[in-house]
């Protein structure tokens, strides 16, 4: 934790020197999915992009609380044509239950986040599981004069907030442009201006999900449940908040007016967009047919794919850019990113045999500094990567005997390309993997063990060694040369 | 949907025909986990239990809504020695949170049932998600004069309802020999009777997890939840609620109260209750040593396990047994099921190669029926199984010439075994295989040994076993509940 990081911050469009309100305590929030659909690639980038955050805080020591939400107060309908009767008369069984549809997508995309090793946060709460919070927000935005109620809904009022704040700080918009800007739509009709935005919502007769509240039933606007939520486990006031670009307008812009009217003060101190993705140049869309999931992407059944690329290729294609610029997906750029791992995790296997010298020809601990660095200047994993590729060239070279590390140098190459391939880019061998030789270190361990057992006339645990790794079926043979070892049954 | 299926109902103690209420619907309600720590036995044989229910009705072509809760409302405590001021000042990221622990186990616990490939359910709600529904109940209950407010908690008066209905029809016990038997407990004096359950709880200063309410800030009752999330999922009256037989009385019975209190009626057509597990004969208790998680059977790191059981070895034991009897585990019976087990899916191999010959001279139609016929029975797994392997000696023979099947009679036991083995039983082939299984019992044996030695203080040799085992790659864990282990960057 003595490095410093310096973190783009979108709120003051520089970067900034992080420094975390509560050392070693930092307090990380990233909009999460909807539930209603498959994850996509815009839903892999925010969360590839802050778990390398979450990552690479941790390694350096700090106890990061990250929190990743579910909206799951979705927008889900009864089927119009039926009728409010009709439906009354259904059993609940047989009704739509949107409660059945968000879990289905959870589960799913939990597992797309598993097969893209992005780690669960610390906290994964639902939209639905924060009703009472929300409301207690709605009542303190309506206490403070910042809301007003029209037929059972609530709206902000961003005009009156406008008066004792800035709207639009975060985005750089203006509230006059905006109000010139646009015009009032139809349905819309219930609030002041087009740009004030809904606090809660009476539900219409087809609306399924719904709650008590003061005003009606109904359910609460979207952008409260990240400022409730937020602010229930990680404070007044908390160190990152994350999210994609396209959430920065209006989505957190909301948050912040609606936290500075309850709190009195700034949410977040560091604010962290990561930029959008397009597809071969194009943005994605469902009308363009160029909307591609990842369960698709992982299988390859999409037209668009010429193969399949697996999780950690579209995880490192994703870090082999910077959060913050663009990133075009074509199938040549997946393929140079699949070759690319490749070389990546082949070096890091020679670099397990390779063997000592006398002396170091290479300067192992600068690249290594230099990688930190990377990482230190807001996260830039392309060029750690790049640094990561330099070691493959350094182990490379050693193996054709161009050179030569010290031990000490060579664990510390071991121990950084670990740290970086593992635990900060989050990369893993993606076939079964080479667990019949782990299995050879094992029972060596045990072998070696036994022998230690006898040296100090503990026979008792040298033969319980053997008759343990006997009863799992591994035999213990002592020949001339040392002791061997066999699964019965089976040479290895 | 033909099939006559008897289910065994606890409140008439007889099995009855099952008839869904609203065909092809059926609403199937399970207490699910409390996740404020790991998943043992007693986990695991509910989960099992009711998916194979799920799962067979399911195959049958009953469309079922399965809903198993989650419950984390826990009493979980701030560290009483800190005092309440200390506790204000601290920052909110310092102190515990209740839902980082949750979410740790809720986690764990999800990982641990998709390696027993226990199907998620529909819906799994979350207590703290349903507060609202809960403080309406308790309004509701109160309303019909059958709860009581007493300094901010409101309990269940269990005397008043049993005037007008019969407290203790689920479990048979009667209320007058639970007045005579029971006594009043220091801490309880607020409740009129020892019988009466808490409704709404009034957080003490140092309890965490709170909601405002009309009576106080506070948490709902534990039996509160289940009433509240049926109810909201599967309606006022729903097809089959299960549990442990550990949840019968009082949870069970309480959850009944309740919602005929305040709906009117029965919430549940038939009550289906799993028996329990005892461990060499005792009951399981961490005060004996013989409390094992399933992450230790996965492992073998436990004193008591000879070797580590893989997860499809304890679905199959459970499933051997008939989810009314209890089950005791042994290392000599989950070796046994180890073994049935491979000799089940070995029968499985052999009978993808058989070639049909002209006639058959075995009855697999009749077979197959029989194994039917075991499932409609209250879904007697073991007879079924028992039926699966008369299918394995049939496959056997005619491997060796011993005899032949049709075509037609060939399709159809591939077609049986498949869809018992797989869709039904839900056992699977396990990835790895015995070299997987093989490599936990022998870390299990380090395990082991490296305990064995800081027991008497070798801490040399501990540290060796953790460091060799470490530059393997193998990453030990001293974790809340024991020893883990992990392929580093590999989750197992």
């Amino acid at each position: 934790m003595q490095r410093e990081i310096q973190i783009y911050n979108t709120l003051s469009r520089t970067k900034e020197r992080f420094e975390p309100l509560n050392p070693p305590f930092v307090g990380l929030y990233v909009c999460g999915p909807t539930v209603y659909g498959d994850a996509h690639l815009g839903h892999a980038r925010p969360a590839i992009t802050f778990d390398l955050v979450f990552r690479y805080l941790s390694h350096l020591g700090y106890k990061v609380r990250y929190v990743r939400n579910i909206t799951d107060v979705g927008h889900l309908e009864n089927d119009a044509d039926e009728g409010e009767d009709k439906i009354a008369r259904k059993a609940r069984l047989e009704q739509l239950e949107p409660m059945e549809v968000v879990q289905y997508f959870t589960d799913r995309y939990h597992l797309n986040m598993a097969q893209l090793n992005v780690k669960s946060p610390s906290i994964e709460p639902r939209a639905s599981g924060h009703i009472i919070e929300q409301i207690e927000m709605v009542r303190e935005i309506l206490k403070a004069g910042m809301g007003y109620e029209v037929n059972g809904s609530v709206y902000f009022d961003v005009e009156a907030y406008n008066r004792g704040h800035r709207y639009g700080k975060l985005s750089g918009r203006v509230l006059d442009d905006l109000l010139a800007n646009t015009r009032a739509l139809e349905g819309q009709d219930e609030k002041r201006n087009p740009f004030d935005f809904a606090l809660w919502k009476k539900a219409q007769p087809e609306h399924i999900m719904r709650w008590p509240s003061p005003w009606s039933e109904g359910f609460p606007g979207w952008h409260l449940e990240c400022s409730a939520m937020s602010n229930r486990y990680l404070g007044d006031l908390f160190d990152i908040h994350g999210g994609g670009m396209d959430l920065l307008f209006p989505h957190h812009e909301a948050e912040i007016a609606q936290s500075c009217t309850v709190h009195g003060k700034d949410p977040v101190k560091y604010w962290m967009h990561n930029n959008m993705i397009t597809i071969e140049g194009q943005k994605m869309g469902k009308s363009l047919g160029n909307f591609i999931t990842l369960n698709e992407f992982f299988n390859g059944a999409h037209v668009r794919l010429e193969k399949a690329f697996s999780p950690m290729t579209i995880r490192f294609f994703i870090l082999q850019a910077h959060y913050r610029s663009t990133l075009d997906f074509s199938n040549e750029a997946l393929m140079a990113a699949e070759k690319g791992l490749e070389r990546l995790m082949a070096g890091r296997k020679v670099l397990e045999q390779l063997k000592p010298g006398s002396e170091s020809t290479f300067d192992v601990a600068g690249l290594q500094a230099k990688c930190y660095a990377a990482m230190d200047d807001d996260f830039n994993s392309p060029i750690a990567i790049a640094h990561l590729f330099d070691a493959v060239r350094i182990i490379n070279s050693i193996k054709d005997g161009k050179g030569s590390l010290t031990a000490t140098d060579l664990h510390g190459l071991r121990e950084w390309v670990e740290s970086f391939v593992v635990d900060i880019l989050g990369l893993k061998e993606e076939v079964g993997g080479s667990e019949s030789s782990l299995m050879s270190d094992v029972v060596g361990l045990l072998i070696r063990l036994r022998a230690e057992a006898k040296a100090r006339k503990d026979f008792q645990t040298a033969d319980e060694i053997r008759d343990e790794l006997g009863k799992v079926g591994i035999v213990l043979k002592d020949t001339r040369d040392g002791v061997e070892w066999q699964i019965s049954g089976k040479d290895i």
